[in-house]
C-alpha cells in the first residue's frame, strides 16, 4: 500500500528583500519568479505521485488577509485543498507544525505531513519526491528535516550536522547550527558533515504531537484550542484569535528539533533556493548570453550581468553592469547586485517617509 | 511711448532625448523641469514689463493635437492668448516666423514679435527683458537673433559670429556656423567673437515679411494661404492643411538669417539652457550636497551625482553613481549620465518592439 502524504504549505514569509515585488499584501510566495507559476503554486505541485507515495490535497496555512489570494491561486491550478488554515497573526513555525499535524491527523491518522515554506524554489520535483519516498519509512519514528548539499560557504543559511545513518542517506541529526561566519561556513563545507537547513519537515502527526507535548506543551495547548474554537466554512479554518494569541511564538527548530532525539536529516541535492533576495533570483536564472535576467517588457542595450524586472511598464536600460532594476506598480528600485540585502533598509526608509 | 511686443512661442519640439518624460502626446515643453511651471508656461511668462517695453498677450504656435494641453496650461496661468495657431504638421521655423508676423501685424502693425522655442530654460527673466528693450530699437530695421556667451567649447549648439556694432552690445551677424567639432568649438570660444545660437528672434513684422518675400517667397505664399483659409474659433486658428502642405519645410536660419544683410545678434548672458537631455537637466540643477538632482518621491541611499526622477511612483536607489533613473507612467529608464544622448536610440528600440 502506498504511503499517503499531505503537503502542508506555510505561507508565512514576508519577503521584504524582494520589495517592491513582494509587499505586505502580496508577499513573494504569491509571485511567479522563476517560472509561470507562483511560488506557492509550485510548492503545492511539488509532491508528485511516484512509487510508494500518494499525495493528498494540501493543507495551506496563511495569514487571514491572504485567504482570497491563496484560494484564487489554488483555483487557477484547478486544485482544491484539504484545508486552508487562516492565522489572525503569525505565531512562528512550531504552532504551524502542530496545527498541520492536528488537521492532518483528523483527516487520516496514518498520513504523513510534509511541512514546507511556500516561498522556496526547488527545481527538481521528481528528485525531491524520490527522496520523500525514501524518507517516509524513517518518518514513522523520526521527524525528518531536509538538508541541501552546500556548494559554497554560504553565511546566509542555517546548517544541520548529520551523524549516524538511520536508513540509506537519512541520518540522525547531531546538531542545528545558526547562520555561521565565513570561517565557520568554510569549515562546515570542508567537513562534508553539514547540510543547509531547508526548513522542510516530514513527520507522522502522532510522533510530532507527542514530542511537542513533551517539549513545548504550551504551543500544543494553545494551537489545539485555537483550532477547536475556529470558525469553519468549507475548507477554511479561521483560527480563534484569543486562543492563538496565547501561543508562544517559537520556531519548530528551537522548540523541538534542537531538543528531540528523534530528529533526522535527509539530503535533497542542490536544486534548491530560498530566493530571499534579488541577487539570489539573478543567480538562479535563467540568464541570457550577456548574463542578464530579464522579465517583462525590458529593453537592454549594452548591459551585462544585471537583473531587469519590468513588472508592468517598459524598462529601458543602457550601459549597466551588475545592477538590479525592478519596476512594479508600487515602486522602482535600482541598486548594485552586491547590495541586494539592503532593499530591506530601503523599504524601511520608504515606509518611514510614507508614515506607515 | 512704450514699445509693444508680442511673445510668439513655438511649441514644435519633440524632446525625444527626455523620454520617457517627454512623449509624442506631451513633449518636454509641457513639463515642469526646473521649477513649478512647465517650460511653455515659463516661456509665456518670460517677457516682463520693464522700462520701455509693453508685452501683449502671446501667440502660441503648436501642433493641432496639443491644442487642449496648450490651452489648459495657459488657463492655469490665468493668461489668455492673442492667438493659438494650430499646425496640422510641422513645416519648420521659417513658416512659423511668417505666420507669427502675419498674425501680429493684423493685431497691431507697430508691434514687435519675439519668436522663441517653448522648450528652453532662461533663468534670468529680468536680464532677458532688459536685453529685449535695448534690442527693440535695432529691431526696427533688423531681425535680431539672440546669442549666449559660450562658457565651454560645446559641440551640441550652433554658433553665431558677431561683427560690427550696431547699437550697444547688438552687432551685425557675420555668419551662422553649424554645430562644430571640438577643435573648431575651442577656436570659436578663444576668439571671443562667437555666441551660441539660442534660436530666439526679435523682429518687426514688416521687416521679417519683406525679407521673407524676397528670400523665401514660397514660404510666405503658402503660410498666408494656410492662414487665410484657416478655421477660426475664439483665439484658435486652425491652419488649412492643404495650403500648409505646400509650404517648404525650412528653418528661419537657413531661409533667411544666413542670407539677409539685416541679421543682428544680441548677447543674453549665460543663464540659458536648451535642456535637451537628462544630463543637461542634471547640470542645470538644483542638486543636493551629494550632487543629486531629485524629483518626486525619490529615496536615495549612498548615492552621488545622479538624477533620480520619480514621476508618479516611489523610486528607491542604493549605491549609485553618475546614473540617470527616470520613472514615469509610461516607462522606466536607467543609464549613465555620460550616455544621456542615447535615450533616443532606446526609445526607437522600444517603439520597434511595440510595433508603433
Amino acid at each position: 500500500m502506498k504511503q499517503k502524504l499531505i503537503p502542508a504549505v506555510m505561507s508565512g514569509g514576508s519577503g521584504t528583500r524582494l520589495w517592491p515585488l513582494s509587499t505586505d499584501n502580496a508577499p513573494k510566495q504569491f509571485h511567479a519568479l522563476g517560472s509561470q507559476q507562483t511560488l506557492i503554486q509550485e510548492s503545492v505541485q511539488r509532491v508528485i505521485a511516484i512509487d510508494g507515495l500518494e499525495p493528498l490535497e494540501p493543507i495551506l496555512i496563511c495569514n487571514r488577509r491572504h485567504a482570497a489570494i491563496v484560494e484564487q491561486q489554488m483555483a487557477q491550478l484547478g486544485r482544491s485543498a484539504q484545508a486552508v488554515v487562516l492565522e489572525p497573526f503569525g505565531r512562528n513555525t512550531a504552532a504551524v507544525a502542530v496545527i498541520a499535524a492536528l488537521v492532518a491527523e483528523a483527516a487520516d491518522p496514518e498520513v504523513l505531513v510534509l511541512l514546507m515554506p511556500a516561498d522556496h524554489v526547488i527545481l527538481d520535483a521528481e528528485g525531491f519526491s524520490a527522496t520523500l519516498a525514501r524518507a517516509a519509512a524513517v518518518a514513522q519514528t523520526h521527524i525528518v528535516t531536509f538538508g541541501v548539499d552546500p556548494t559554497v560557504p554560504e553565511t546566509g543559511y542555517g546548517y544541520i550536522e548529520g551523524g549516524e545513518v538511520i536508513d540509506g542517506t537519512v541520518r540522525k541529526v547531531v546538531r542545528f547550527a545558526e547562520k555561521p561566519d565565513l570561517e565557520t561556513a568554510k569549515a562546515y563545507l570542508a567537513s562534508g558533515r553539514y547540510l543547509w537547513n531547508a526548513g522542510i519537515f516530514l513527520f507522522a502527526p502522532r510522533v510530532l504531537l507527542s514530542e511537542m507535548e513533551r517539549l513545548a506543551p504550551e504551543v500544543v495547548a494553545a494551537s489545539r484550542l485555537a483550532l477547536d474554537r475556529a470558525r469553519r466554512s468549507g475548507v477554511e479554518i479561521d483560527l480563534d484569535e484569543a486562543a492563538f494569541a496565547a501561543c508562544p511564538s517559537i520556531s519548530i527548530d528551537y522548540a523541538l528539533m534542537e531538543k528531540t532525539d528523534r530528529a533526522a536529516v535527509a539530503p535533497i541535492g542542490v536544486d534548491w533556493a530560498d530566493v530571499g533576495s534579488w541577487s539570489e533570483l539573478w543567480r538562479l536564472g535563467p540568464r541570457d548570453e550577456s548574463g542578464n535576467f530579464q522579465r517583462g517588457d525590458a529593453v537592454l542595450i549594452d548591459t551585462e550581468d544585471c537583473l531587469v524586472w519590468a513588472g508592468s511598464k517598459t524598462v529601458g536600460v543602457i550601459g549597466l553592469k551588475d545592477l538590479i532594476v525592478v519596476q512594479t506598480e508600487d515602486a522602482v528600485v535600482v541598486l548594485p547586485r552586491s547590495r541586494a540585502q539592503e532593499v530591506k533598509q530601503l523599504l524601511e526608509q520608504v515606509k518611514l517617509l510614507r508614515g506607515s
